[in-house]
């Protein structure tokens, strides 16, 4: 084993460019930026791919609702790249090692990461941060000097980015990159919730509102645990083509039920209502609408989407003592560490469909164009590559 | 084995004493009444003793507000009794068996009976039912002949009750019959909320909102469980003694809470936020505080309390997503056919603390006194026997 740095840029600052967001819902601006090196416990990565995830849209979009995030920032969090240096007291991965990196901590120290019942680390607390998580500073400056801040511990859409060494896993080199990409978040985050948080059996009934990449994943995981009937709801009546691909048996477009409620659809093709619901949009009216389409007994409904405005879920308080359930999670309740290897694993053993997620590909030079594709429904996921020139 | 009727009233009218409620919130009257015999799947019970449960009271006192609740009524669905005639096709008991009535039905052959999942069985579809549950009449008469509707498919403050054959279940004649009465419906209702419905683990925090017989039966399977730490929140500062006789180590006045919300105050002693959190009252205020005490991770909140108006849940959409869940019950996830005789045995093995339970006792004739006691928060459970004289 060779121990000894190969970087010959390890501890040194590294120029090279970014897509800056200065005003929020503008176009990113590539620039050439500063990214220092990584200190104890953080490790510095060359992007390799990175792709568009709704969450970075959702905060792109808002960013001057949200007091925690100031700008410039660098967006991103969904990607795939190769440890360039590694800071102190850093055992876990070394120079050249594949990696995700993961919003969703995981310490593996903390009694939350111990525990088989949390994927929440609470390792520095609770809350958003802007910057690194141990000192609450950035390791991105501008050429001039001023500070570009971090985004969900991670900042993809940069060519080198540095993440703590918690926000971190290996991944296996036998997986193409783009795929590696998509465990990254939004996928993981549906596989999980179906396979982790639900634990969905052979035979029961699923029925899963938005259909976006998380709501598909969603369908990809209750499919490979042999749902059924996996019911799709969303406005836009394409998606069902799309679903079929991932496992989707039937469709509902609210928007032509007629006098039926969502709900009322679903009890009647489930014979009650479904086992599971998934909410992947972030509405709390789809959020009651899941809850209500859930059947009595123990029907279970999960909460994936995240609803920005702090608006409340509102359920019926003796409709939820007939034995159904509600909760919510996080990266599907997937710890990064342990679940991610096995997940990549089905894909290699071609029990997971992952391929279909990627529907388009850019270069970073064209990375707006990943975030138009999404504002208008085209992509699941757009891969930007740092390199290759599409 | 004697299989020819021995009751010489099998198959006739009996004419017996029943509390009757003409009027909402007005003190019952005793009056003779008729009792057929049973149909088809049912069985006429000898009611030895029964017990005032806070349902019977919250629908006396608002009866005239539900349309489905006939006048006038027999309440009262806490009680044991003896087995005086059964009707055709009934095989799981005999004349002079002990059974207790219990008003969660247990068919043992639909979907949700067959399932470990559920205790909510579907075998006469959904929905309160004023009468018998299969050909939808009743059982009692006046001596006039006018009809007296039943309650919860129980009706108990009657010496002589018809109850459908899913309604009962066999009880060990080894417990003592004010024991066996409570396992009738509230205390196994707390049991087994922490039992099976939470599942409290051994040194895990506990929050109880509402510290009535279900909340302290919930105080004494977590103790059973070994909960680390039982903290009950009542408003009755009483309820801090009776409590530490069912395991309640630490107790919260909210009206002593000075600034802090009640949350807050449990967040701070148990580290960020109970394992698991009951309510047990049925206000959604209280719900809503019970949500806001559970850890993030895996905080699991249980409701228990029914809220007769109707009024939502309301949960912070942000704060689901951190790993917390909700669920509701009924009858605390037990599935009487098998549960309730464990149940008894932990009290016979003397694991379960239930004689704490019994506060108060009376005669039949003075029903009203039991109601009385409850209204007051002097009672836990008062036991009124059929034909001992107190």
């Amino acid at each position: 084993m060779n121990n000894k740095s190969a970087s010959p840029k390890a501890g040194k600052v590294i120029r090279c460019k970014a897509a800056i967001c200065r005003i929020p819902g503008k176009p990113l601006v590539i620039e050439e930026i500063e990214v220092e090196p990584p200190k104890a416990w953080e490790i510095r990565i060359k992007i390799l791919c990175t792709s568009l995830c709704h969450s970075d849209v959702t905060f792109w979009k808002s960013s001057t609702d949200l007091p925690k995030l100031p700008l410039p920032v660098i967006f991103g969090h969904e990607a795939v790249g190769v440890v360039e240096s590694v800071g102190e007291y850093v055992e876990e991965v070394k120079e050249r090692d594949l990696v995700l990196p993961i919003f969703h901590r995981d310490c593996g120290e903390c009694r939350d990461c111990k525990s088989s019942k949390s994927n929440t680390c609470s390792k520095f607390g609770r809350g958003y941060r802007p910057n690194m998580p141990r000192d609450g500073t950035s390791r991105f400056r501008e050429l001039k000097g001023d500070v570009i801040h971090h985004f969900l511990n991670i900042s993809s859409f940069t060519e080198y980015s540095v993440v703590d060494i918690t926000h971190v896993v290996k991944i296996t080199p036998h997986i193409p990159l783009g795929i590696a990409c998509l465990l990254s978040c939004g996928v993981s985050t549906g596989v999980g919730a179906a396979w982790k948080v639900a634990g969905v059996e052979v035979g029961s009934t699923v029925a899963i509102f938005g259909l976006g990449a998380v709501g598909l994943a969603v369908a990809e995981g209750a499919r490979l645990n042999r749902a059924s009937k996996i019911i799709g709801v969303d406005i836009n009546p394409e998606k069902f083509e799309i679903g079929k691909k991932f496992g989707i048996t039937d469709f509902i477009n609210p928007a032509t039920c007629g006098d039926k409620t969502v709900s009322q659809v679903i009890k009647e093709m489930t014979d009650g209502g479904a086992d599971y619901c998934f909410e992947c949009i972030g509405l709390t009216s789809v959020m009651n609408d899941a809850f209500n389409s859930s059947r009595e007994g123990w029907g279970k409904t999960v909460i994936l989407g995240v609803e920005m405005h702090g608006s409340p879920i509102s359920l019926n308080s003796i409709e939820i003592l007939k034995g159904r359930s509600v909760c919510g999670t996080y990266f599907g309740g997937l710890k990064p560490r342990s679940d991610i290897a096995t997940l990549a694993q089905k894909y290699l053993d071609k029990e997971l469909n992952l391929g279909e997620f990627i529907t388009h590909e850019v270069s970073f030079h064209d990375i707006n164009k990943a975030f138009d594709l999404l504002l208008e429904g085209k992509s699941l996921r757009c891969i930007i590559w740092m390199d290759k020139l599409i």
